[in-house]
């Protein structure tokens, strides 16, 4: 028995489709206990929810069901899968989302094929309600991957902007920004730690230009910029009881580079 | 036992209301696992809560206990209510939630109207609290719906918008768009199929012509509007990869025709 | 055991930062059940979060736990705390959270300094994960209080705009605006009873003079504004099937009279 379902979703709570799935998860697994991860997930943001994914997923107890429906391709050719990371089981559209789940992990996956555990006559627009929801529940029963669908050997993989580094220093991008305006950028602490620690260097990200790395945005003076790296082991950049994305007019994708000093 | 209880409000999550009701209904059914439906349904709007309800409340497991309270006469005298709908269980305000949900199934229903099943003082502002998480909670616990109340014959009814057809095709409005813009209207495909299907046809909508149904929204260009039968059965218009609402400016209300060729 | 951890928190739920909560959570107490308070706290304002709970945290059934994570602070010298108020017990932040909950009841406090009841390595920027979901988890295990850390004897307590009564009346401030848009005040129904209650007044807020007060907002013509003592038992002004925020144009902190008449 796995009895915790997650569901991860860019569905919002003004219609009726996070619910239609838990009472189809329910009507399966009576038993299971349902964690809200996030509705909130951008439209069709498979970036967005593959970050939360990646930072959160793996946590949680061994033999959790996730199922995670941000899927902008539903009816179109794109697979619904299952599959299978350490000790944690997935459901969704193959469409990426799992990109940051599986990039240094390895996996077992499945097309879901199997009719008996779709619902009858599944729609062609709304699949986290007859696919997913069904699936992470017998999955949740404890009906082994392998039962549905056959494997898959690859699946769709984004390598989102990973960051440049040469001898002059790291080039990257921000790759997401929080709900507290703290834009987190796809510059690895450990990379920053290896190639860069304790040397003279300068950031740069959008008009301003910071000194050092702080360990934390409470180092600085209320209402300033501030670098560190954040709690998803990225580098970030935030303002002290402030919001970076606004008072620094910096969106999703822009550039951020560390230079070195000579 | 009925064990599950769903939540389905206009309460929003930065007051305590939620929190409230949650708390009464534990303490009273400390074992009932708590389903959050939506507490984002747009304020005082009973039709979208009702939507909501028509299109998942009866796929939960037999026995739930569904709590719906978007009451914009709470403290008024419409009455407080439970009622049995199926195999499922409802407490709310009689407004007219329940229209959709009761328009073509038989329910029973009462007046809460026993103080001991209410919580002490009721106010007359928060009636989700003082009166419908009892209510709820004591239904859960196994108090026969006849015990909470006097028996009323009949329910507050709206009969929203419905589709009028003729030899010349199908008038129609939206009812509900939904999160990614999708234009949501009160045509059936079962009217559709009964009346219009195979035959050659136009569909108006904004300033949008549309010459047929889709099976999905993928079937056509990105940023292509389409029309498809949703996975609530009724009649859509959406854009592929695109928002409808904000594409076709077409609000809640707005007319949607289907017309025949000759 | 404590089988009830209730969240509260000001992250929304477009981030990891809720996820990663619930997965230490359950990793700590896989059969703890946990209810989502509120995501949807005004970033890092303290007073609506203390509202919230002192409205509702005292509800809930005997031995919960209640991790409460606005924290504008992290990292910096402010103590991460445990207490006890009643039957209830709460992690979170020691930046005046608790001020409303404490306020006039007996608590007993630590601070949280035993490193095992915390995640290895704690990160200076997400206490939710590494301090707080521990230490909730501990705590609803049965880990006693006074095992989490050392006894703090007194809290950081804000004493938000106390109202003001002479002998013309009563003059106090709106300190929550709910989401239907009514003006909730700092002035305790029992202080109206006590003070003007029967007497001839008027009640002075933003451009609006209302010569009594109502049992329900219910009471007066649609459109009309109404004060009343609100489920919170606070003075509050709303507007029948209306918004007062809007229709008033009157802001969180504004001031609101009440003035005896001769």
């Amino acid at each position: 028995m796995r009895n915790v379902i997650t569901l991860t979703t860019d569905f919002g709570l003004r219609d009726y489709y996070v619910s239609a799935m838990k009472a189809v998860i329910l009507g399966i697994a009576p038993e299971v206990r349902l964690i809200d991860v996030s509705h909130d997930i951008p439209s069709q943001d498979i970036m967005a929810g593959s970050w939360v994914l990646k930072n959160s997923a793996m946590l949680f107890p061994s033999k959790t069901v996730h199922a995670v429906v941000i899927d902008p391709g539903v009816g179109t050719e794109r697979n619904p899968i299952a599959l299978q990371v350490g000790d944690q089981y997935f459901v969704g559209p193959d469409n990426g989302i799992f990109s940051l789940l599986t990039a240094d992990r390895e996996y077992a996956a499945v097309r879901l094929t199997k009719r008996e555990y779709l619902r009858e006559h599944p729609s062609s627009t709304f699949h986290g309600r007859d696919i997913f929801a069904p699936a992470a529940a017998h999955l949740s029963r404890g009906v082994p991957l392998r039962e549905l669908g056959e494997p898959l050997e690859e699946l769709v993989s984004y390598r989102w902007m990973q960051p440049i580094d040469d001898k002059d220093g790291i080039q990257g991008a921000i790759i997401h920004i929080d709900k507290f305006g703290n834009l987190v950028s796809n510059i690895p602490g450990a990379l920053i730690r290896e190639r860069v620690w304790g040397r003279s260097m300068k950031i740069y990200v959008g008009n301003v230009i910071l000194d050092n790395l702080s360990n934390t945005f409470a180092n600085v003076t209320e209402g300033e910029p501030v670098a560190y790296i954040g709690s998803a082991g990225m580098l970030e950049v935030g303002i002290n009881k402030g919001n970076a994305e606004e008072m620094l007019g910096v969106q999703k994708g822009a550039q951020i580079s560390i230079v070195l000093q000579k």
